[in-house]
């Protein structure tokens, strides 16, 4: 007992889910179950530019400070090869801008429509230690859109080996293969192997 | 007198432009003359996302808050029109991953090549204090590379009017249209009328 109590890192608090996107919180909490305690907050942290591990490191940095305590951050991106990764961390700006046909229209002098859905997760057990990150990745193609428009790209990203595009897949399906769902395996091994012991604080 | 006096807002240290580039701080130069007191400095601040005012106005508080006094900063987005002003404040990234053919590629979907190349310069004069931002812009269009490729996407940008690309025309004709200029005049013309006294202190 001695052995796992040296190993075990205690984390007082419930690791802060650093999110404001009501959708990511509840396909993160049907992904991670109760195996993690965590409560999820909106911050007003600066959206950064860079390379996707980079922007989602700073990111863990900025809110463990903010909160002083453990947090996890997500981002997201959609990478298309032919524009070696672009738009990538900005895909949000681009949809917004330019929706789903203005992004297909982007790869109109490509015939390589291939891409990958990419999610940084980085886990950080306070302001003094540098985060950890997961990088989930699912490859597919760029297609025109179909299925139901409630969830941003994914009606224009077919994961490679399915005939649907994420949009058009049940949730149950889409949540074996996500490039999310990926990347938080990741981060549930990480917990699972580094061997975190959450010990509330007092009430 | 006593008018003046009151009307004058004191800054007691030349003004900080923040800037790693050297091509940049030579443009400057050349366009402000003698006319405001100013040293370069390079600081490691974070790049942001969002429209370009705002993160020019993140960017010049972010700055006098690290040098605690007056900062300039500049930032540069090549904005096309058929894409809603992208890749707009992103379009180092773009550059350097896909070039200029590739920047060309990207609007390969549309007829309307019209792009406008945007300069925001914010100048704060503490970290107190809100900055001011001045935009200058000047509309063109998109076309393949022409001329000399030693500064950024000024061979794919021909301004309105001119057969040249930015890269073609001579450096005082450019200075005389482009965009970095026109925010500069601005500049200019502010410091002019806030009637801002520089009273170096003490050596």
């Amino acid at each position: 007992m001695a052995a796992a109590a040296s190993r075990a890192v205690i984390v007082s608090r419930p690791v802060t889910f650093v999110t404001g996107n009501a959708k990511k919180l509840e396909e993160v909490k049907t992904i991670l179950g109760q195996s993690i305690p965590f409560q999820s907050l909106k911050l007003d942290l600066p959206e950064l530019q860079g390379e996707p591990e980079e922007i989602s490191k700073e990111k863990a940095r900025l809110a463990a400070r903010q909160v002083n305590g453990p947090v996890l951050v997500e981002d997201t991106c959609l990478c298309f090869n032919a524009l070696k990764g672009l738009p990538g961390p900005y895909i949000k700006w681009f949809l917004q801008k330019i929706g789903h046909e203005g992004l297909n229209n982007l790869l109109m002098a490509y015939e390589d429509k291939s891409a990958y859905a990419l999610c940084a997760f980085s886990f950080a057990l306070g302001p003094d230690v540098e985060p950890v990150t997961f990088l989930g990745k699912t490859p597919g193609k760029i297609v025109p859109a179909r299925g139901p428009n409630d969830f941003g790209w994914d009606p224009i990203f077919q994961p490679d080996g399915y005939d649907q595009t994420y949009a058009e897949m049940p949730k149950e399906e889409k949540n074996k293969i996500s490039h999310r769902s990926r990347a938080l395996d990741m981060v549930k091994s990480h917990f699972a192997e580094a061997g975190y012991n959450f010990t509330p604080s007092r009430e």
